[in-house]
């Protein structure tokens, strides 16, 4: 485990900060603009990759060469850079690439900072609202519209009274999507369409799990650092770490996360 | 019809103004708020409602009482006010109920002035992001975040790269959710979840489709009116009038309406 001093705990924030400034300025010059580019990364699938995320991508990369030179990266777009720190920033320059298509303000740019057991401090960052949920070391913030306040995730509550997120129905395999309706089925509200803002909420004390799969280390490790910091629990559907992506549960608290866990555990 | 001169539509666009700003206020002082209350309506279904939803909807009306006395009001929350002019203004207060109690920025005002014809003027208005969609008397504008532009509906594109949208995959009646999952086989992308704020979308020239069931007209008037003067077309799942509510398609053009359509019309 990499030692952290109050020192450099500041330096990675301050980077932090920079990084989600920077993009967000990447990412606006092409949201909703007119001759939106995409092209398709995966021949099976629908994966539109932007100009905005690898301006983005790009512009984030500049400010580590400047800032944390010795620090690794690995990103979305551009193959990883190992770094001599023991520290590695992990970027997703757009997350949710299909809401961004859309015109709908749910994907973000997404930011991690932390070493082989998971991330020590994330970022989720909304360009368009112009909304920033960020977290690391035991203390977790959003700035937006409404100006500055403390995040905190929502105290336990019976699975019968949660509210449950995930992007799209069909979640992932069909034994996936199973596992989902299983637990869908227990709670009071499902909704869709989110993307990574809905780990945002689940920050923000305003729902209880997101439950989704197929993800990729930089599609959580921002989330998961911001969701721990702000109090709540991220895993794997067996319980075990979700740094490393694959099917993840994040969860309010303790409580709600064993309720789900129990239900999505017994997903093959 | 009613006659309207130019400055009747003035006062009415500095009428929809004020209702809008009026229940931002209302809507926010109660947006993410602890405690936030919600009493079941119907005992089916989970249909809260909240403080918000009285309070702006009190507030809008006290608006009109001062400003437009004579015209009638239809609004969710409280007894239809009949009027003399012959306009009446027609008020979701908290359009996406469960958007709201869940903290996603995709719930929003809608207001809209017309007569026994169909609206002429509408609002969608989403109070957190600080976004107003605007249209009536052939002009739409939105004000937002990035500033102020004039929405004007995407050109017609085959269904086969069109983006549809609805709030949750059921949609309505088992034979509406078929209908519509005819009409999402066709389409490149479908996406979920964003109430009211996929019309904005619509008009903003982001996707092509809007596809709902079971709307009341005071969940369709202010964007039908929002999307018509951005040059779209709104209509019910057999091409007539949308504005009493049902089963709505809402789209970015004739071409891509007439598609849509021709699916949807076999719908019983």
């Amino acid at each position: 485990m990499t030692l952290i001093d109050d020192k450099t705990r500041a330096a990675l924030a301050d980077t932090a900060n920079a990084l989600a400034d920077v993009a967000r300025i990447a990412t606006l010059r092409h949201f909703r603009a007119d001759g939106l580019l995409a092209d398709n990364k995966s021949a099976g699938g629908f994966d539109p990759v932007t100009a905005a995320d690898r301006e983005a991508e790009q512009a984030m990369r500049d400010v580590l060469a400047r800032m944390r030179p010795d620090d690794g990266i690995v990103g979305e777009e551009f193959d990883a850079e190992p770094g001599t720190s023991g520290l590695t920033w992990v970027l997703d320059p757009v997350d949710g690439t299909r809401a961004f298509l859309s015109g709908t303000p749910t994907w973000g740019v997404l930011i991690a900072v932390g070493n082989d057991a998971g991330p020590l401090l994330g970022v989720i960052d909304q360009p368009y609202i112009g909304e920033r949920f960020f977290g690391g070391f035991g203390a977790a913030t959003l700035t937006g519209p409404l100006g500055r306040q403390q995040l905190a995730t929502r105290a336990p509550r019976p699975l019968s009274e949660a509210i449950l997120f995930t992007t799209f129905p069909e979640v992932g395999s069909p034994a996936e999507r199973a596992g989902f309706e299983a637990l869908s089925g227990q709670v009071r509200l499902t909704r869709y369409g989110m993307d990574c803002y809905a780990y945002g909420l689940v920050a923000a004390g305003q729902i209880d799990l997101v439950v989704e799969a197929g993800l990729q280390s930089y599609d959580i490790q921002g989330p998961m650092a911001v969701i721990e910091a702000a109090g709540g629990v991220v895993t794997d559907w067996q319980g075990g770490p979700a740094h490393l992506g694959g099917r993840v549960i994040a969860a309010a608290n303790a409580e709600v996360h064993a309720a789900a866990l129990a239900i999505l555990s017994k997903t093959r």
